[in-house]
């Protein structure tokens, strides 16, 4: 069976026909309405500079605290200031999270990196063990709100972290492309001049596909560091794909604030459904995914996709092999029925 | 003096003010009107197929023949298709010619592959060195057109490359991104099981900063291996840059033709006009690029730029320290006026 479950590309395509998916991490609702109007698509599509569109990142700068425009570079998503960031640095062990976003290891053995994992409590860093293994390593990787556990780190834990970590002179990479989808307090954005920020358009903006993320970084040499390499490796970023993120910047403020409010009800509704199936489970405190413990994880993500049109990702792909991901990024009434199709699994077996 | 020619970054932005640039490699002509005309820009923006739009690969297989849609891969550029190419490969040389593409070496460099240079005589591959040469490597790069020689292989060593590839189970990565712009001949793509044929929107429907590219190959195992990467260090290429490439593919059958016109007439004048001041160079019979041999180089380059406000790119920078490229992709008055101020300056050196 588990050679089924190679992976979540097994479900692409796979929607549709009856099928609730509770497996793809990216928002359902669409973009803001500013993002596409009154777009002037340019006509001269000649090179841009490979940091990023001046105007975009000028922007960007006003949501960072002490930041210019030379502090960013802006990316085809997340996913490629990650790649810039590991593969510009020397060989070595990168500290990181375990149950971990899937594609972290891959990323760092991509680099030439060594993941070196930490295992997390009840979906939280648990600073003595990160104590003892920060020391040799070359990066941390933090990512709270966290993909899959749906948990943030506390400010205290964030704190600790920054401080070891300059103390060490080792760089922070702090993932935070779900800054803005967090119900239990603001985001407390790690600092430092060892630190690079990693972010991205997809989750605030509901606009994945589109490719539009970027790093910042006080320290001009990792920044430097990243656009040499990206000059040889994918040049500038799509001049159309800036246009339309800093389009989507136009929203106005309660924008956030009102998608929130929609993932929040979501969120009581996946958390409050599952828990009364007595599943184990952590209240998620951001993004959109909760990550309960399954008896015989592998049978239920199969039975439940080939006999109850329910997708859920493995845990395994996450290191964590006795746990299922749920995305709760669909409808209330999507959400549901699903809940409904699990509950009857559940208590049958 | 050198110091200061550190790369082509240098005249990033040195535009405008009089400043007649024989620098960048992209045209300055606009896309064809098709390409943005009746652009409906999807308001879905999640997550597209990390190989691509099926719609797009569709229709770059009818310009492939003996392909399907199952075999391109749709990539940041050429660059980024470069870069996952070489990445998935298992370490080991990879044969060259020399003069280069400039970011060739680093981009195999970054993917732990090793260049091994065959010198180029005139600019076109000697069979005789690259045989010599390819029999320890895992990959050959060919090039043709060139940059920055502006130079094609003949049919009868390209022929020859794919068999000696073939008998030894090497790969040919072919980078064809200039293959609209031949003058002499019509292209002949490479073939084989064990090639890859890696092609951009950039250089033939005048895009460049969209960053629209594609690696295609019979070999399913290397369009796999690439996907697989993608996946972690880059996921879909932007959706609206897709849809704008699949409109440009609407631009009428002559539309290229009209474009080699224009380039046509530039390469005469710039042949004409470079070889009336006893510089040493090959006629150019692809692409947009001269590359003369000239006195003391670095003192040209910076004299021009600083003197005489052109910008030419040092041959050094492409693995050829006594050459100067000059791309012609700019206008009839801009090459006639760059032109008169070059011959005033090696008429009095």
């Amino acid at each position: 069976m588990s050679t089924k479950l190679t992976g979540p590309e097994i479900f692409i395509g796979k929607q549709g026909n009856g099928m609730i998916s509770f497996g793809s991490g990216q928002p359902d609702l669409p973009p803001p309405k500013e993002a596409l109007e009154n777009l002037n698509i340019r006509s001269d599509l000649r090179y841009g500079l490979i940091q990023g569109e001046e105007k975009l990142r000028r922007a960007l700068s006003k949501e960072y605290p002490a930041s210019t425009a030379d502090n960013f570079v802006i990316t085809n998503g997340a996913s490629e200031a990650l790649d810039l960031i590991f593969r510009s640095m020397d060989n070595g062990k990168v500290l990181l999270g375990k149950p971990y976003y899937y594609s972290y290891p891959k990323i760092l053995r991509y680099a030439n990196m060594k993941p070196e994992y930490t295992q997390l409590e009840k979906g939280k860093i648990d600073f003595s063990d990160f104590e003892t293994k920060v020391h040799d390593c070359k990066a941390v990787l933090i990512n709270s709100p966290s993909n899959p556990t749906g948990r943030i780190e506390s400010i205290k834990t964030l704190k600790e972290i920054e401080k070891i970590t300059r103390d060490l002179g080792i760089y922070v990479v702090s993932d935070e492309v779900y800054k803005d989808l967090i119900y239990e307090r603001e985001n407390y954005m790690i600092k430092g001049e060892h630190v690079i920020t990693v972010n991205s358009f997809s989750k605030t903006y509901a606009m994945c596909g589109l490719r539009i993320g970027y790093l910042w970084s006080n320290d001009q040499r990792i920044v430097d560091k990243a656009i040499e390499m990206k000059t040889h490796t994918s040049m500038n970023t799509s001049l159309v794909g800036q246009d339309i993120a800093l389009n989507a910047m136009k929203a106005p403020r309660n924008y956030i604030e009102k998608q929130l409010k929609i993932w929040r009800e979501r969120r009581e509704m996946m958390y409050t459904g599952l828990s009364a199936m007595g599943l184990e489970l952590w209240k998620p405190e951001g993004a959109f995914y909760v990550f309960p413990k399954i008896k015989n994880p592998e049978k239920f993500v199969w039975d439940m996709y080939t006999k109850h049109k329910i997708i859920t990702y493995l845990g395994e792909w996450f290191g964590a092999p006795e746990h299922v991901r749920f995305s709760y990024a669909l409808s209330m009434n999507d959400i549901e029925e699903g809940l409904k199709r699990i509950e009857k699994y559940v208590d049958q077996s």
